[in-house]
């Protein structure tokens, strides 16, 4: 069974929340055709989208066709909206994550909800994932890495960790806003160094704050293989080891990183096996980033392509994985 | 032989320059003790060092009793002063390229220079390159990851590129001023996130930016094992393939990356064994950065604890590489 975490998916028609609340930065889809879509922000182009983004029949084609069994869907993080007044984000992630379950209502067998939540109001933020989980069926919750440029150590954001793991609630956490824009005018850097550098950020934050010590049965998960956090996390360690004033969590690191999962979207069979090598298979997801340009395709093409996995492995990668993340109970039958 | 190729040399005293030239962020030393100082930067404490960063004597020490021959001794970035005035930051550079040829000429031996340049004056900057490699003896130039804030693809430094291939010198890429660190005010994750994430947008602005095209004689090497950069690679691969609108190069990212080398200081044997997996071992050279806190002791450990590398790339690592990057014949009596 190949199950793709890491996808995206927006509603076909969005309300005009920028007239609604008096401007701001509030996503719009503009039809440029029948079967694509601009994703407008504050009159601009954010991104072109075809009819893949919000049409389950569009998406299931493409999974038949690139051997998909599953996609989890996850909210476009232009919809976060954690810079608006928290009643109004609110608002909107109310309308992904009712999308998103109606989504999974229709095809069952096909598609796992992920939601979002207001982070800007805690309260509002856990009272969302109630909700979520609680009555929509949604499995997870997708969050940014940051929180209108406050890390995910910032105190605030402790009380919606912990009941996200009183709930056992799995967190998807994907890059946005990321830092050090403004020194990548050029080449879209802000995707390709700034997202990487971005998760590196909020991974590093929720170990080095003291949030996954304080949380051990939290449940994450990092975006595009981690970012660049598998990688510099030794010299995470060796910061602990040589500012012991600074330390605020009892062991090093790497100690906390173990607990962390990590989609498998880095593209290279080399990386595939240092993220394995690292972490354990257990912790890696099949992950494409469907359906935009940076997307894996087929997804799972990464896992087919590194060699030394080994069969169970690969499956385990591929699947299995993504279903025992996000607490489900697989049903052999599906296979049978 | 055991070269360490990143290693960090500043004279014991340092004229006020702030005094001298009205104000700015010059770096003071201030004794505080015989054997120790502050390194102060308007008003207040940049580092506190030992005399392990001024006395040849005492490094000499301490590279018998960890098994270094030799030290390559550069700046500290703090003196690359690309912020003030061109004029006062080349008599900077002066003062450090000086002291350094000084060193070296004391102890031949023990001691390799690289100098630094005033990159905010590229004319001044060639000048200045030109008088270490060809008056002072200096075997290459350390340069910082940014020009304030202008990343290394900026027309401005395209002749000190060109400059650098034509007499054949080698540059070391430090990080300096890193991206977003308005985002990372704890943790000391300047360094630890920072760093690594600033190395790699070098490296990539290099690439992407045409640079490494134009100049494929060009020598770098980079800092830290290169920061997240190894292994953020296959995502800039993934940028140039979809955003074909946006190349500035005939082949992908990771053509270009072939020619870069990079310090062995990642800490930890499966980073290390990913670096020469992915670029071969020629390009790695053993590096402590000698005598900072976040230093590796001793200076190749990593190295040394890599089990899968054979015994002649092990050597080649830890002495050899170093030597043809710096264009030195190795002078096999100093073993005999």
């Amino acid at each position: 069974m190949r199950v793709d975490f890491h996808t995206h998916i927006i509603p076909e028609q969005m309300p005009d929340f920028a007239k609604k609340f008096g401007g701001g930065r509030w996503p719009t889809m503009e039809k440029t055709c029948s079967c694509g879509a601009n994703i407008m922000v504050e009159g601009k182009v954010f991104r072109e989208v075809t009819d893949q983004v919000w049409s389950p029949e569009k998406r299931i084609q493409d999974m038949d066709a690139e051997g998909v069994d599953i996609q989890v869907l996850s909210p476009i993080p232009v919809t976060f909206s954690y810079w608006a007044d928290a009643e109004a984000a609110e608002e909107m992630s109310k309308i992904q994550n009712d999308f998103i379950a109606d989504t999974v209502k229709q095809y069952p067998d096909r598609f796992i909800g992920l939601g979002t939540v207001p982070l800007q109001d805690v309260e509002a933020s856990i009272r969302e994932m109630d909700r979520c989980i609680h009555e929509l069926g949604l499995k997870g919750i997708e969050i940014g890495t940051n929180i209108n440029g406050e890390n995910l150590d910032a105190p605030a954001f402790t009380a919606f960790f912990e009941a996200a793991e009183k709930w056992g609630v799995p967190l998807f956490i994907h890059p946005w806003e990321t830092l050090g824009k403004e020194r990548m005018p050029r080449h879209n850097f802000m995707y390709t160094v700034g997202m990487p550098s971005e998760t590196a950020l909020a991974a590093a934050s929720l170990i080095n704050g003291g949030v996954m010590e304080k949380f051990p049965d939290l449940k994450v998960c990092f975006a595009h293989g981690g970012g660049s956090f598998p990688y510099i996390l030794p010299r995470l360690d060796q910061g602990w080891k040589v500012w012991p004033h600074l330390r605020k969590t009892t062991k090093p690191p790497s100690y906390y990183a173990k607990n962390f999962y990590f989609d498998s979207l880095n593209y290279d069979p080399l990386n595939l096996k240092f993220l394995v090598d690292r972490f354990g298979y257990e912790k890696v997801v099949m992950g494409s980033d469907y359906p935009f340009l940076l997307r894996e395709i087929p997804p799972g093409k990464v896992v087919d392509d590194t060699l030394e996995l080994t069969e169970e492995q690969r499956q385990a990668i591929l699947g299995g994985n993504a279903l025992a993340f996000l607490n489900i109970e697989i049903k052999e039958e599906v296979n049978r």
